[in-house]
């Protein structure tokens, strides 16, 4: 009989986390991470693959997410308008009180270089997906994978703007106003 | 004394990749690269510092090319032109007789998931140091980081064009005309 463990998942996300930035990604072991939650090491398997899965869990749904996304507008829309709705449903996955956690999983990644191999492979895989998503609609090549391309630059770049601190904006207007800025890049002036 | 080898540098390169298709990238040993090349394994380690860098080496010019090139146009000029000049002068280091041997590679790559993960990272490290060139040159952010992600998509797109078999315009070229691509994704009826 499997017991249940209220909560359990998330305080081994948040142990994670914690001994993550405390003594390294590479130095922590499941063992670790479920005692510090108050749990056996055989609950921490039975949420998560492996301690990585904790950092990257949910990402097929992150990646249907943008897909779903994309199939809204009416046909005949521009790409960018596609890659926008896909962008507005994405960011509905991070409201306020998820910005907290992301900054610290931001702050993991950022001092390991294997998980920012794995975080650009992740997005990689994203894009490719909305591009394929954009054919689907009958964007042509190369502007399928171009759009996509740049939709994932917006959405990265607004995510790293959403949790620098002191930033207040929800992510969604962040996102918009990134989304904004490339369209206006082939416009002279910007490095006067 | 150090033995002079003549093209012992691109017998390897060439035996390398060679080796690398027929067996696989991870079957392959250095040993086995110099003894194809009709080499020793201790010039193979003279040349490079492992099997790896066979593929990956001249990142730091092909970087500082990108660099270089962002620097050319005059100041006021769009971000977007910044970038043009950048991939301009990327596109030279490939010509014509280079695109086979670029065709060989990514097979190479496209067949290793390790070797695509590198791949990301070099063209993130490649987009990276060309926002600092274009921060360095009065680009805002995010406009900086924008421009510089999107021309390493649309050299990364056209570089795939221009590998693909039957493509017969020089790199530069393909390069133009995606990066014009770019400027229209905002454009209605691309899905039409």
């Amino acid at each position: 009989m499997v017991r249940w463990e209220p909560g359990g998942r998330s305080r081994l996300q948040t142990a994670a986390v914690e001994l993550f930035l405390a003594q390294g990604f590479e130095q922590t072991t499941a063992a670790q991470i479920a005692e510090s939650a108050g749990l056996t090491e055989r609950t921490f398997f039975r949420h998560f693959t492996d301690k990585r899965e904790v950092l990257f869990e949910g990402q097929e749904h992150f990646q249907q997410v943008f897909v779903d996304g994309a199939a809204g507008p009416p046909r005949g829309e521009a790409p960018l308008v596609l890659v926008s709705a896909a962008l507005a449903r994405a960011a509905d996955l991070f409201p306020q009180e998820r910005r907290e956690g992301a900054r610290l999983r931001q702050r993991v990644i950022a001092a390991n270089p294997a998980l920012q191999e794995r975080e650009l492979l992740k997005l990689a895989g994203v894009a490719a997906a909305l591009a394929a998503a954009l054919r689907e609609r009958g964007v042509h090549e190369p502007s399928a994978t171009l759009a996509a391309e740049s939709g994932l630059t917006v959405f990265t770049v607004a995510f790293g703007q959403w949790l620098a601190e002191g930033e207040e904006r929800p992510l969604e207007q962040v996102v918009g106003a990134v989304l904004a800025e490339l369209t206006t890049l082939a416009r002279p002036g910007g490095n006067a």
